[in-house]
């Protein structure tokens, strides 16, 4: 099997930004690469029919522990943000129309976006923030304003989110190795495991 | 930090029997002990105002493939029983009554009551089921079956699942780690780093 992994997330998840900082590593280590796919995942709450993991009585007072605690036992720097949760419509579609033009950009821009907003805790809903981001990995501002609001980066990140959905995404971040769907950073181990073995 | 690990757990969730199978071999690895205590995840289910998990739209359907994924990877004999879920009240009573007059007894009992359900598929709300279960095991059918339905054995249950729900428990598995809740069988290498390290 040499497909690379699936990686479906939205970038305003805590745990999709957790695994964005491992997976690439993972993966290489068993000679894989990783396909990016940031996606809505209003979408998938919506269809699930369940409140913000956040909002939820005990079990959200639990989770901002865990995720807390799973970024030290990650080693990720992290810094929950102030303003939470926010739209990853804007950094999303930046992220697809920078990957139409240079694919090793588009996941440094992702990197970029993922700590701006989960270490520094800038706004990546907002468009100047995201403009800024990528204008210092030495994007065209200009460029990237124009690109990524054309009918069809509009559109791409739409079937991107149906794509996610139709393979079962319930979740950030979501993983599919070689048809096998993982759901969350606490899944890694398994993807490991899955790549090790060949399935298991 | 020598306080045993206590382990809040529901004997109809699938991930706290897989946890069950590892918890007390990973504790005693690092020289502390485990304290078993079954409770009513129904009333923890209730307070978080959430459907069962497999019973939510998407995420039910992605929770079967992970359950019996996750028993594979933790290497752990595993089959989804006909009748789920079921209430836990007649083995966890019979756990907290054979629990005052052999400690040791009832951690055996609660590994069998475990595996009579999620191996074996044998019905463990059935009271007929659980003093079977127990006379396997030497224990005098007629003593647990009048001791397990004496107020004080009744009381004690309620107490448990009321101080798992102020321990903030919110799913099973649920660990107490030195004060530090852990909650999911996916949380088990998490409470490997904190035994190992002394907290991070």
């Amino acid at each position: 099997m040499c497909e690379p992994i699936e990686f479906y997330f939205d970038f305003s998840s805590p745990y999709a930004y957790l695994a964005s900082e491992r997976v690439d590593d993972l993966a290489a280590k068993h000679g894989r690469k990783v396909k990016w796919r940031p996606m809505l995942l209003g979408v998938v709450i919506q269809k699930t029919g369940l409140p913000l993991l956040l909002n939820v009585p005990i079990k959200g007072e639990y989770s901002m522990r865990d995720i807390l605690r799973s970024a030290r036992y990650y080693d990720v720097t992290f810094n929950f943000p102030a303003k939470f949760p926010v739209s990853a419509v804007t950094p999303s579609r930046a992220y697809y129309w920078l990957h139409g033009q240079d694919c090793a950009k588009a996941r440094t821009f992702a990197h970029a976006t993922f700590r701006a907003y989960w270490v520094d805790g800038r706004d990546i809903s907002d468009m100047a923030v995201v403009l800024d981001i990528a204008a210092a990995l030495g994007v065209d501002r200009d460029a990237l304003a124009a690109g990524m609001v054309t009918p069809e980066i509009k559109e791409r990140l739409k079937v991107e989110t149906d794509t996610a959905l139709a393979k079962g995404m319930c979740g950030a971040p979501y993983f599919v190795v070689d048809g096998e769907p993982f759901w969350g950073a606490d899944r890694l181990p398994q993807i490991e495991k899955w790549l090790t073995t060949g399935g298991f």
